[in-house]
């Protein structure tokens, strides 16, 4: 914990850095490497996890962390489970059968590289490894526990897999703002959630209680002002800039919050967004539970969500 | 407990069926259902899983459960667990960039039935269901975190992944029979061996202690017999029977135990497997720390998977 809090003398833009970095460091030990098949394997796991995002999910971890008095250690294998989760869902969702796509975080994507059969595999190998991770936090096994079970559940059914379903069923369709915006909050919000969640659960359970509903509501708000603000830049950004084609919502006429709310209205809707989240953050520093300043970075985080430009 | 108990006066054809009918009611109660698209994903998931196999992993759990006097609930979700990573694991593999197969437990794959996006996201629910059911077993927190371990370790890149990338590196290559055997260990010993430890694991840990590493030899041995009858059947059963496509190895021009040891040693190497596996039991028998006919069920479930003719 120490480490982290002792990047309080840093402005948002290094804190988010320094953690990236440790973030990256962690993963390039973590992942495995092999031989032979097992090393293809490997090196295609690597390759879908390293050296790439804005690793959002991470650094709500320990954002969310900094709550509860989370040791770091727990928080960094939090957050390789879960940027492992959102790696295999990238490598998964740009496959021919699904969003076929071609480049991501300005790479090619898994399958252009290591064809479909080892993609897939990779993702399906990123998933188990993430569980691995967790058992390895080195926390009570009640809060491995609540770990698991927080991040299967925000990745199967009734998460993720479950909004990537909406989305399927509804490229070609008119769909309303609450389908939509139901296909969302399963699809990215849930993981997002699950950050925040996972973050505070690696921590004391005692503040964790005392935090639970409000940084549900700063979870849930942040998750939908990702999502409008990632429909937004898929029309105004370039793809150089965004590291994944832009545009191609529109050219597969998928439903966006543009295309049903416009541009404006859109926009309108992020601030919403980022003001409900703050409010939450608010509410939690109110109590007196906590130390003064103990939601900065989540507050900033919410305010980098919704202003990034990539 | 009991209820497995009291069916000790049937053979075992009768203990396997009413075990296996228990799985089927139990799965069908816990997997989910849903309206619209969740509601079709759901359905997927279920296509996957429910009426179909030998569920020869399912009775492996509760046999091994015998051994430690698991509590029946516990094995129930167990048995759930590995049955659902297994069907998550045929219908990834029966896809058209993998093995590409039509037909499974005689009906259409999953891909064919539902389409490839939807079959590959069903997989992909699949596994973090299994987590979920882990943590629903009523188990203390210690040994829930064994299991979620165990199936994870089971299920990637050091155990079913694995395999399954080095048999996709092997088609059409000539490899020796080491290999081979190293990526069946991965492949489907991985989970064979999973759902011993984890019956087991469910139950109490001393015993557990006592019959680990006998259960290892046993389930080693089990999981290399499985798979030298799998490759015997391929050449010897009719579709029908199988209720997948026979004589698709060789077709396939994968190497099996019969390409390279041919028909009359793999039989051979079928029946060392099982003297093998039996002999693991009686160490566990003589040991004196374990009830007579303890492991009854699991000296019978040997004979069964070598026996077998689909």
């Amino acid at each position: 914990m120490s480490e982290i809090l002792s990047l309080s003398d840093l402005d948002f833009g290094q804190w988010a850095e320094a953690l990236r970095r440790r973030f990256e460091d962690n993963a390039q030990r973590a992942l495995p490497v092999g031989d032979g098949p097992l090393g293809k394997l490997c090196e295609a796991m690597r390759y879908a996890v390293l050296d790439g995002g804005k690793r959002v999910r991470a650094l709500l971890v320990y954002g969310a962390g900094l709550l509860t008095q989370a040791p770091i250690k727990a928080l960094d294998e939090a957050a390789l489970a879960v940027e492992y989760v959102h790696a295999y869902s990238l490598v998964h969702d740009d496959l021919p059968c699904m969003d076929n796509d071609v480049l991501r975080r300005g790479k090619p994507t898994a399958h252009v590289k290591f064809g479909e059969a080892q993609a897939m595999l990779a993702g399906d190998s990123l998933q188990p490894e993430a569980f691995e991770r967790l058992a390895q936090s080195g926390l009570p096994d009640a809060q491995i526990n609540a770990l698991t079970f927080c991040l299967a559940r925000a990745s199967g059914l009734r998460g993720m897999c479950g909004g990537q379903m909406i989305d399927l069923s509804s490229v070609g369709q008119k769909i309303d703002i609450d389908t939509l915006r139901r296909m969302h909050e399963l699809k990215t919000g849930a993981l997002i959630s699950a950050s925040v969640r996972m973050g505070a659960l690696c921590g004391n359970p005692c503040l964790y209680d005392r935090a639970k509903q409000p940084l549900e509501d700063y979870s849930t708000a942040l998750g939908l002002a990702f999502q409008v603000v990632d429909d937004i830049l898929d029309v105004t950004a370039d793809t150089a800039v965004l590291g994944k084609t832009a545009g191609k919502d529109v050219a597969a006429d998928k439903p966006t919050y543009v295309s049903l709310l416009g541009l404006d209205q859109a926009k309108a809707l992020a601030r919403r967004c980022e003001e409900q989240a703050l409010n939450a953050l608010d509410r939690i520093e109110l109590c007196g539970d906590f130390e003064k300043g103990t939601c900065r970075r989540l507050r900033e985080l919410a305010c980098y969500v919704i202003g990034r430009n990539h």
